[in-house]
């Protein structure tokens, strides 16, 4: 991809001041890999050809053998999305009570509706300042005996105090899962993530870095655990006769399944996913280049014993910096890049039906200061340097634009 | 598609005692129409590369106009699944409530867990002994001051007394919804199914009339309702601040949205409907041929002021017919019917955390004589007079028959 971008010069210049856009074409913030279509159309015509289109067929069935040897780990249920394993996992795990999901503050908008549909309330709790994940201190404050479950969420640049959120679980007896849809290929402790609490969620969303259209995928150690999930995704077939009574009186069925077109669409994205991965290591390097010496806008610190996918870069926008979050938002949306605010509001502001037993002030301060940078497979290295060369105009013209900025807005 | 298959000449030569199975392949119950791969594939081709995958493309879009013209209805809004679209619906008419679904004793079971997951307890209801649906009489008098919602469910050969139900939902001011995932292509009123009550919903399963592998959808004549499921469908994007804060309060957010390669294959199977419902019709008239001068054995009536797609035709095992629906089961499965007892057993003997007001004798009855037939795009009328070669043999060694396969058990 070769492409010449206007430089910025004066103010008029900037789209959100009547200049053209520096994209034409919106350069999206998901990972959007497509595996060769030759490759998976193969895939599903034959599928077609067997007439076995659903109901944990042969491409769902291997595609769960490959995902639990990536992740290293016994059993992989595949589902068919994250949002439906997480309120399964959690609705099985709560086992008939009505009770509380710790979770972070500060993470994605659908998660305490996911508790709620599996008939659990959302706690929040605050998170780290520089790994945003749930901080294990805070959560030991927040557990009840009401704690039905703890849900972590492994953020986009580091996996999280896994051992500290571990030892707390462990201490109260309640069961621990982590959101991982940011995790698919990353690494802690030297292991591939899917192998912590008793089990790890991820998505298969064609924003993910394992892109099967839609789709997601349940891994843990427990075989009792993967039954129940196995059979509460089609409906509790075959019927309760197939499992301990205890079991089945807090388990209800929905249709959950993983359809063998998706299946077939992430067996071709994992093929690939190296290449995918190398990619966004050099996105990445880009974005170190294109934001160098330039104080008040920072990548997250990667922890360096951690692989990390680099599926999404977030940007931290702080003084000096001379324009605030939003009007970094509100100036890149303008110039075609379609990115939004990281996580904000925090999720107490978001939800109304959830508890918050303390504040939250990490995660407040977070949820102001970041935003998701254009990501994946459809932004090029150009486009990343094209940003570049705009943020340092803004880095010299910065106050002009957020006077000119309240102007428009008054 | 010509085959031929060994005539059952004695009884060692039922698969059951045996013999070689009528059908090496087995012949399922489902329509698995396909429609011609290449033209789904091309959807899906361009889907790739104008890079728009999910999130309410313009498949689904195209989708949605499609059916609701199809239905008559003015909204049509496409979800991931049937059994999703009536948990959303639940969820949204019991307006915040936890109370009960009024539901046919007498039918699908993943139903009474559907109702769980909106939190509503469900409440079994009798039907009628020849249309299968359920009473209007027996909803009366379940009806109470808790019931958030009369959930009714069209049969395979009957729409049932809607404008009963109908009298009954709004003399008590309850919501009516439907179930209709086997009335698309029928109709009831000289109207196509899709616009009584509050809302249907519709299924895309592979199984059911229009195929999209997996999907569903939901019409209503009510823009709010419509709009209400849209944003729930997407995790309750964009935040409550685009609908009246007094709805968002009772809205839960989940991953239910319709992606382009569903919408990709159920618009091919659109193109294809009259095909596929002409040869519904062949088969139908060729089961009647089958089952022709054999006593006990009975296709359900279908009301001659109704159109049907006959997707799946059942059939009635009553004496004097020698042996029973169960054994039926048991033989026709030996010879590669893969089929199954239809709604057996009924709801109340399914699902432990249901109420059941009153006896329910007509669905007893009922879930002890139904089975449902072969059917669908792979079965020939060759299947079909094979089979009723088999059905000619019972009726003159039924007794027999029986007698050995209680020796076998015992």
């Amino acid at each position: 991809m070769s492409a010449s971008f206007a430089a910025k010069a004066r103010l008029a210049d900037l789209a959100m001041f009547g200049g053209p856009p520096l994209f034409a074409t919106p350069r999206p913030m998901g990972q959007l890999s497509a595996p060769p279509v030759d490759d998976f159309l193969a895939r599903i015509r034959q599928a077609c050809e067997d007439r076995c289109l659903t109901n944990n067929g042969p491409l769902a069935r291997e595609l769960e053998r490959r995902l639990a040897d990536f992740h290293q780990v016994p059993h992989c249920v595949a589902v068919a999305n994250a949002g439906l394993g997480l309120s399964m996992l959690m609705r099985i795990l709560a086992a008939g009570r009505r009770g509380r999901v710790i979770m972070p503050a500060y993470s994605f908008r659908g998660l305490p509706h996911f508790a709620a549909w599996a008939q659990q309330t959302p706690c929040f709790c605050d998170v780290d300042a520089h790994r945003h994940t749930l901080d294990p201190a805070c959560v030991e404050r927040a557990a009840t005996a009401d704690t039905s479950c703890i849900l972590a969420v492994g953020s986009c640049h580091d996996a999280g105090d896994i051992a500290g959120l571990e030892t707390v679980a462990r201490r109260h007896d309640i069961p621990l899962v982590f959101d991982s849809v940011y995790r698919a290929g990353a690494t802690a402790d030297g292991r591939p993530a899917g192998s912590s609490g008793r089990a790890e969620v991820f998505s298969l969303h064609a924003s993910k870095l394992i892109n099967g259209f839609e789709g997601g995928y349940v891994t843990t150690h427990d075989p009792h655990l993967a039954r129940l999930l196995r059979w509460q995704r089609n409906f509790c077939y075959p019927g309760p006769e197939t499992l301990d009574l205890e079991d089945q009186v807090h388990v209800i069925g929905l249709n959950a399944k993983l359809n063998e077109f998706h299946a077939a669409m992430a067996l071709s994205s994992l093929d690939h996913l190296d290449v995918v991965i190398a990619r966004n290591r050099a996105r990445l390097e880009a974005w170190r280049q294109a934001l160098s010496g330039l104080p008040g806008l920072a990548l997250p610190e990667y922890p360096p014993d951690q692989a990390n996918p680099h599926q999404m870069p977030l940007l931290e926008v702080t003084p000096p910096w001379p324009l605030d979050r939003d009007a970094m938002v509100t100036l890149l949306r303008a110039e075609g890049a379609a990115i939004h605010a990281h996580y904000s509001p925090i999720l107490p502001r978001a939800y109304s039906g959830g508890i918050l037993p303390f504040p939250v002030p990490v995660a407040e301060g977070l949820a102001g200061r970041f935003l998701q940078l254009p990501a994946g497979d459809h932004v090029s290295s150009q486009d990343i340097a094209a940003l570049g060369g705009l943020f340092r105009f803004l880095a010299e013209h910065g106050r002009a634009v957020a006077a000119h900025l309240a102007e428009l807005k008054a």
